[in-house]
């Protein structure tokens, strides 16, 4: 099978391109470093260096024996893109191109505007490639369950029937999400169904929450070939900023009460569930969502997992609650279904403390890199 | 009252304009003249020319003695935005400024990707010119009937309580629209929403069905004041094609079955319900949804409207089912509640025979100018 991963070059992008390549399909990745840029002029630079995305490519070229393509642009300008799909004429593009910073994104006008006109006119533009050069390919789009947001009812996946004064309907489940870079994701799903719906696109939107590890079959095989490991404010989820606190020695920062529910799963879960997606394609004219997560914990869960491990590891690991810089709800109902990626035969590797103790080992082999200054909230919306 | 009108050279634009000039208030228009750029490039000027915006202004002020402030500029252009909204300091602003043109945004990827991109940055540069230079302005959204597509339960203003499982929450009605025009119109919401919720914005967005009518207190002044009238395929609504194919001694052509419902309004009442939705403003921090229409009609009962009328102005008027250019539903079910705006005060100017008569003899003045070669769909999405 022949799969382009755009924005390749990415925390995801990179170890889905090597588990594609690794397992016999042929893989392609583009990318234009805008989050190596972004990360640079915020000063969001990740723990350990990562070699260009063509390096890379070398690399696991020259130690697995398996090419990956590899072109560098803009997927938002479209004579580009265009001309990637007509040349590999993909069966499935993987969509992760997009401006992935919630606090980046509610950081002023600049960066408001940047992330939604990236991330509209890159899934615009594949859109558009797909329709004309490749109409038959499978879209498989990075979503996220902030899209959601945390509403008082069970989240269904992706769709809901509504019965209201005796007739009922089915419509897109109900999104209202907590920050402008979720908000875009919202405007994708839109985008896409009307797509879908009207030319009987094949797409499926992946509602995943947030990704922790840094450990994949073949990120294994080489320190270079490791995904982004970012820890500051802008970039990093909560589980890598607990990891890094707790070997720099820093309190743990709860944002507020902590009480801030999500789904995760680990980045082995994450290429499981592209694979299942891009192996098993929904038919044509239709938009198959799937709720990706293993596991729910809330902030302070999550804290006290990384406090419990850390400490086996002989650190000294507190934990401490800060004002909350994100407005968003620190108590509320959460239930959200995930079924649909069990059904299609995924195995969750959990967050057990051997995979935490992993992540911490990680970080302690790097301890000298850490810069605290990158990790408390510089960015505030409440 | 301080208003300004985005979009101020459009259909309703131009009139809402004059509407508050001669009530008093200080009226401020701005416009960067796209949807004439679009006429010209297409093939679809409107039956009678219009002057320029400035020399509109000029005219009325001339005849009325009311001044309305005028800059020609992009809105998409924040530093043009800006400067107007720091200088005017609007206390409502009026948000027309949209490519307006469902088959427009169906031709091909450059129509789409324009659509796409001046509606939404036009949309997120209101919002952002408002957070940063007059937080307590009113923005006044013109949304679109059409942004609910047509659903098999009863429509309601915005906002939908789900009951779920045992559980309930409100969230925004849902919405599926039917072309990519309307779909932008969606994605607005959304994005209005997002930032009413997150930073209390004040926000009118009005669900608005299709308009007619040339005729408000300030149009019927003098000729040079009327709005425009498009009758063509790109931006001509049904009841402008009928009345001009009425004229013309063509059939009347209705696409497919004719039972595509919607919600209609005279222009007129457009004006009432700006003039509503601006004195009566919603508080910071809430998106208040109204579905602006009077009366509902199916394509077939208009055509029948238009056939019967013409036929007393001696008209011979046939009507003729075509092949829908359109991905639209030509039967289904459609009852949307309208109770907001008759409870802020609309008295309804309703569609009578006198009111299609009148459009008419203003046709016949014109049928010189008819070129019927505009009027067929040019444009087929289905």
């Amino acid at each position: 099978m022949r799969v382009l991963i755009l924005g390749g070059d990415g925390y995801l992008g990179w170890p889905t391109a090597m588990h594609f390549a690794a397992r016999g399909h042929e893989a392609f990745v583009v990318d234009n470093y805008l989050r190596r840029w972004i990360a640079r002029a915020t000063s969001s630079e990740p723990l350990m260096d990562n070699p260009n995305l063509e390096e890379r490519v070398a690399i696991f070229g020259s130690l697995s024996n398996h090419r990956i393509g590899c072109a560098i642009g803009d997927c938002a300008d479209y004579r580009f893109l265009e001309r990637v799909v007509r040349e590999f004429r993909p069966e499935a593009i993987v969509h992760y191109a997009e401006q992935p910073s919630a606090p980046y994104s509610m950081r002023g006008y600049e960066e408001a505007r940047l992330t939604l006109n990236n991330n509209l006119n890159v899934t615009f533009n594949a859109i558009w490639a797909v329709l004309e050069h490749a109409p038959e390919c499978h879209i498989i789009k990075l979503g996220t369950m902030g899209e959601y947001g945390t509403p008082d009812i069970d989240i269904e996946e992706g769709w809901i029937e509504i019965e209201h004064k005796g007739r009922k309907d089915t419509f897109l489940f109900p999104r209202q999400a907590g920050s402008l870079y979720h908000t875009t994701k919202v405007l994708d799903t839109d985008l896409l169904w009307f797509y879908v719906r009207t030319f009987g696109l094949r797409v499926t939107d992946l509602m995943q929450g947030p990704v922790y590890g840094l450990s994949s079959d073949e990120c294994d095989i080489d320190e270079r070939l490791l995904p982004n490991f970012h820890y500051d404010d802008i970039f990093g989820t909560v589980v890598n900023r607990f990891l890094v606190q707790a070997v720099a020695g820093v309190p743990l920062t709860v944002y507020g009460k902590g009480g801030q529910t999500r789904g995760y799963l680990n980045l082995r879960d994450t290429l499981q569930c592209i694979e299942l997606a891009a192996t098993k394609p929904p038919e044509r004219g239709e938009l198959r969502i799937l709720n990706q997560f293993t596991e729910r914990f809330s902030v302070n869960e999550l804290a006290e997992r990384v406090q419990r491990v850390g400490e086996q590891l002989g650190l000294d690991v507190e934990i401490r609650s800060i004002d909350n810089p994100r407005k968003e709800r620190e108590e509320h109902y959460y239930n959200p279904v995930h079924h649909g990626l069990r059904e299609l035969g995924l195995k969750p590797h959990l967050m057990t403390d051997e995979v935490l103790a992993g992540m911490l080992r990680h970080v302690l082999r790097c301890r000298g890199s850490i810069d605290t200054k990158k990790i408390l909230p510089r960015v505030r919306w409440a």
